[in-house]
């Protein structure tokens, strides 16, 4: 099966965040994972654009109920209509989650994250001070994520 | 972008149900669809299986936190940690629905389907008596299926 | 602790279905039960101003983000942003169910609560053929739910 | 209607912020506002004592499906059977929100909270360091809060 890694970050991202997010996708994308975003925008949309060049699989799991609503680099939609609510499912889905820069949003999937005990790694300026593990480049955090989803008990949480 | 077809059915399902459901899954996977179960086992695995077998791909929204109870046909384990609630999400995330056999479960994802506006199809006998298309063959159920989804407003409902 | 009964119905519903809610509600609130709905109109609103003007308590469970939609007899507003995902949740919350009339949406909520079992009644013509306990009147569905809820086992299900 | 306040913090709390909660608690019952938490032990717990006992109404919103598992001091137990998803619920249906201490599920809710375009003050020590309103009784917190709820858009957000 293949690796999962959730990638999280805010619609409104800087030029810098979304390289990062890009090139994160690109690397795993080249391992064949599959990288789980909450399809729209922003960080999700340049980690999906990154993967799906790479020849990984992407999934999306939008708020709404318009599975048109993701961006075109999106190759599973899953327009959910639970708002806010679906942030606990983007993060439940992946092995592993990478946080890009973020706000509010990107701040409460990190969290949810951390309390059903997903690991979580860092890339550009977290929503606050957080005792997670950093990472400075999107191979890194790549790198990072498929160790952890390949160590992770497979068995669920 | 692929069409989306969720499969809903019984668990606990008879061997006719279960052949049709596999026919269903085969042709669903011969048109390059992806089908959309619950994940476990009977109606549900039946259809991955002739769907991924037959080169199509198959994603399954859990009701648990432990991606590893889907079925091995499933390439994409959706373990959402919300149990029965996630009958929504099956057939939300499908354009098209067909139900094979089933009972309450399976009437309530049926039901669902109808309240937020989704085709639903209907192969082997129905956990209640509905007034909903029905079809005798899987091929049959995979065309229709997959005419519904031809067709949908993909702008969502 | 009150006993808790959810009452699920169209909200686009007879005369008669209005009549036999609002009795339902009004027996169920002489109780000092809580009646559950989904907080809208129709059968939501005729169960919700029985129960409430009787002495019971009322909770609505909202499909939407804004508690102002809910009818005026509901106490406790939950908007939950859920959409019809949140029909699982109405019932959920009640130890027994009593279904008025009703179409999809209804049936989708008997459906879902005999799946995760709880004891569903039928007042007025069901959404399609069950094997299900059928009453005649609003008092006597309220003394059969009461007798349910008291006897269920409250560690869950 | 009452208002509806949301009490977010650790079910393993420090003797310091339970008594804070507990007073947070007491004075919003005092208003008679309805206090809305996650249900369990700790912060949750402390907040309904006090709310209850002090002429208050409150609500349980459960991860697990027992309403059993419900402090005693909740009246109303919403056993959503959601998991940690349901912390989305939590800060969605109160007006306003106080955050009391905490951990990772605790930031979440103030993450949601926040994205969703809820107010929320901060007792005792936050998770991480965040911009937002500090008190530093549970009276003052619960002036705060009925404020807000007074003045909050009641036709949702």
């Amino acid at each position: 099966m293949k690796p999962r890694v959730s990638v999280v970050g805010a619609g409104d991202a800087s030029p810098k965040e979304l390289a990062l997010a890009e090139s994160l996708g690109a690397a795993l994308g080249r391992a064949g994972a599959i990288v789980v975003t909450g399809g729209l925008g922003g960080v999700m949309e340049a980690a999906s654009r990154g993967c799906l060049e790479a020849g990984g699989s992407t999934v999306g799991v939008l708020p709404g109920t318009d599975p048109g609503a993701a961006n075109p680099w999106v190759e599973i939609p899953l327009a959910t209509g639970l708002g806010e609510t679906r942030n606990a499912l983007v993060v439940r889905i992946g092995e592993a989650v990478v946080a890009v820069g973020g706000e509010w949003g990107t701040l409460s999937e990190i969290a949810l994250a951390k309390k059903i005990g997903r690991e979580v790694g860092l890339l550009g300026d977290p929503p606050c001070d957080l005792q997670l593990p950093r990472m400075s480049t999107g191979e890194e955090a790549a790198d990072w994520a498929l160790r952890v989803a390949r160590t992770s008990v497979r068995g669920g949480f």
